[in-house]
């Protein structure tokens, strides 16, 4: 279980385009505090939330320009986290090296991402997540903050059985544990995958596909680190499978760290069929919101079972769990990696 | 003062019978997370509340016949705690030793008693608490959880003295404290014990008994490791206390320690007069509610300020605190006893 | 930044006089829990919060003649600490040394200050806020509980330029961090001053003074160790500045430790113009209750900001910040004596 690490040079999902404006917004991230705020470009600057003067919050101050100004002593710090001003002592050069530590910001398919590392923020890193916004698909988003391990969060997008028993009046039907999932681990990328063929509908096929009769659906997650898991789940009749070929519904989640025990989840429904239907639109928003509180309690209990847990004995992976131990090992690959080239720069 | 460590090799109120039923119900007893329910004979089970498979709490699933389902991926469990289904592998044998613990469970006198230990689950070890249920015999019941370490509950029945100071409005009448406490250790037992002659009734002699005149009453107090406390009070009008040779309003009680300073605490008042008058019984439930609603104040307070107190100076004993003393004696005793024994098997 | 160490031998502003009656009020001052009741003559006495027999808080207990009893057994303890009565062994003989520790008290301009050393208790050490109740003046007082290390406060009020940005509705007019702050150190005493000439006024000139033309304000800061710092404040139409040597509006503010990083706030605004003007009154307890309670926003959200910050960087001091760097040079002095006291008394 990861405790208090995280890998920091990677992209990390801070925020939805839309929560961030010209007043300064606040949001932990893998333990840093980190405040965004948009300039008037429409670009978007991520500085680390402490004034280097006296460590009150920048969050706390105010926008002037493209700079934010500190609430307390109004230290003035541009996008980069340079100094521009120090009231007191306008008349004394900026001490070099004073500022706040910036961080790389890439705003595209709808989301904000941070690089939380030194160098190498590479855009093509960045998930292709552009259903969120592609002509000819239609997109909810929703956001839980959840108090449990983002870990945990990706275990639980990459064994979907657990719908039959966690998503009882939303995503269960007949079935689904029956069928061994397959798991794919290539390079960074872990995918399992389960095709159920020839079973009843669950609840969320008859509300918004109308379907009533044996259907086929599929379930796909493809995990990619350190935090993002795209879903692709598909019910069509019973024999028309071939459709797997053409993914018509997608859920793109982002299980970004905050602490050690909690984590900002983002996700987004996007679809390619009936993408004017604002009514089917906000059954996908309930829908998955229900579905996703019902996670949130799971995995908050699992958490706070395991923090209470003085046994000493190991998570037992079964066949449903070789995706999510996949996706373990490569985190933890890369964060022996990450400490040995800490520990060599020292 | 006890912190993280409780005996282990006895008997505990985990519950009512009344609380047990066919959705399972989380208890903390011990430090441990317990899920206890019933089967379809009426019978208890008791596991410990955490999946061995990735550790949700077995309290969130659901019961299936005489088995608990986890409300994660489904993992099934008997009472016994071993498992017989793991849907995402049902073709594959089940892994020997995969399974969560299981504790004894006895349901008698209207509670649940659990055997916290490996072996030795003597059912002649649980308190005779026979007048919750016995004909002839009239039982309220009640519950507070307190946020203070059990032996500070067990204290605080041991010396009943602080009715005066406590508990005005309810149990105190004048003299109490005047009278020295009496206490008698025979090995694991410990009783102290008040008479006190020709005093006025308390409130709670006014209200149940109708007392007005001069009273002799007494108070008898049983302490039986690890957590019983049985309380014996009597009031009659002064100079008939040869009544004391039969007891008629009994306390019992069980300081069951859910962490080192949280305590379930559970209480009956029995009666073997005017059994059919439940205005009576409403009386002694509420003013023992009122009464201990004032113990549980002052307990929780206690408890703060020993946590904050840095003065190492110890607790002091005086006359009234020798049958705590002598309690605590013996659970010391059965600790260390207890610490040999782990050490011995390693 | 100091964490859990507290200079002993000072005075601290316990309560204010108001607060203090008959029935015991608890306060913790220096992370110890105290009770402090008034006795029959007026005077106050002043206790730790905890039974010296079972550790309950005595504030839990009642007020008997000059005597306080404890809520749970009863021991009766004098205000100088001294036991006076055990009920359950009244036929014995009070053990020496049982008692608890008693702190001087001096109730003086309104207020309650305690010594929180064991000697030395010099009344000459408590500062002069006679302005709290002399002739000729008129106060109005304020508390507040600010979740921040009391030295963050004396900062806050060593640099009165943060009433720019952070007291934008009531205290910030311009040019304020125009005017290179004055800073005097003498022995224990730091001064800081900025004198503004020519300016706008603030919102709360206009309301308290009614000036709208141009004016000259005065800002005079006078920190004395441990908590004290007394503010002058002046505003007069520009030109007039001479007034300036008669302070008319003060500031007297304590910051008294609860814990290492809560703090009971109290502050007086007395004035000696215009005391019979109640309208007045309720506008500076107004405004100061506004302006206070931004300061105590930002002083939160900076010790908060500290305690999650990793980064191992140091406050950084400008020249506004050299009130508040040569008063913690005081206190680290202090400090450090005092450790040295007491490592050769062991």
């Amino acid at each position: 279980m990861a405790t208090g690490e995280f890998l920091r040079n990677q992209w990390y999902v801070a925020a939805t385009s839309a929560e961030i404006g010209t007043t300064p917004f606040r949001r932990i991230i893998c333990d840093e505090a980190i405040v965004l705020f948009r300039r008037r470009d429409g670009s978007i600057a991520a500085l680390e939330d402490r004034c280097p003067h006296r460590k009150a919050p920048l969050s706390l101050g105010e926008i002037v320009g493209d700079e934010i100004q500190c609430g307390y002593h109004g230290v003035r710090l541009d996008g980069s986290g340079r100094c521009t001003l120090v009231p007191s002592q306008k008349d004394l050069p900026i001490p070099r090296n004073f500022g706040a530590r910036s961080f790389p910001v890439i705003e595209i398919h709808a989301l904000v991402f941070l690089w939380m590392g030194e160098a190498g923020a590479d855009p093509a890193l960045i998930p292709d997540w552009s259903t969120n916004t592609a002509p000819g698909w239609a997109a909810v988003h929703g956001y839980h903050y959840v108090k449990a391990n983002y870990q945990l969060v990706v275990d639980n997008l990459l064994d979907l059985s657990h719908v039959t028993y966690t998503h009882k009046t939303t995503l269960a039907g007949p079935g689904v544990d029956d069928v061994p999932m397959e798991v794919f681990v290539e390079d960074e990328v872990v995918k399992t995958q389960r095709i159920i063929r020839n079973v009843d509908p669950a609840p969320i096929h008859r509300a918004t596909k109308g379907l009533n009769g044996k259907i086929d659906r599929w379930q796909l997650s493809e995990f990619r680190a350190p935090i993002y898991i795209l879903v692709t789940l598909g019910a069509e009749p019973a024999g028309t499978t071939e459709a797997l070929q053409v993914p018509s519904h997608l859920v793109l989640n982002s299980a970004t760290p905050e602490t050690a025990t909690t984590t900002h989840y983002f996700w987004s429904v996007t679809r390619c069929i009936k993408t004017d239907d604002l009514e089917l639109s906000r059954k996908f928003l309930e829908i998955t919101y229900t579905a996703f509180d019902e996670d949130a309690a799971i995995l908050e209990a699992q958490q706070n079972s395991m923090d209470r847990d003085r046994s000493g004995a190991p998570l037992v992976n079964f066949r449903g769990d070789r995706g999510g131990a996949a996706a373990r090992r490569i985190i933890a690959t890369k964060l022996d990696e990450q400490a040995r080239l800490a520990a060599a720069a020292e």
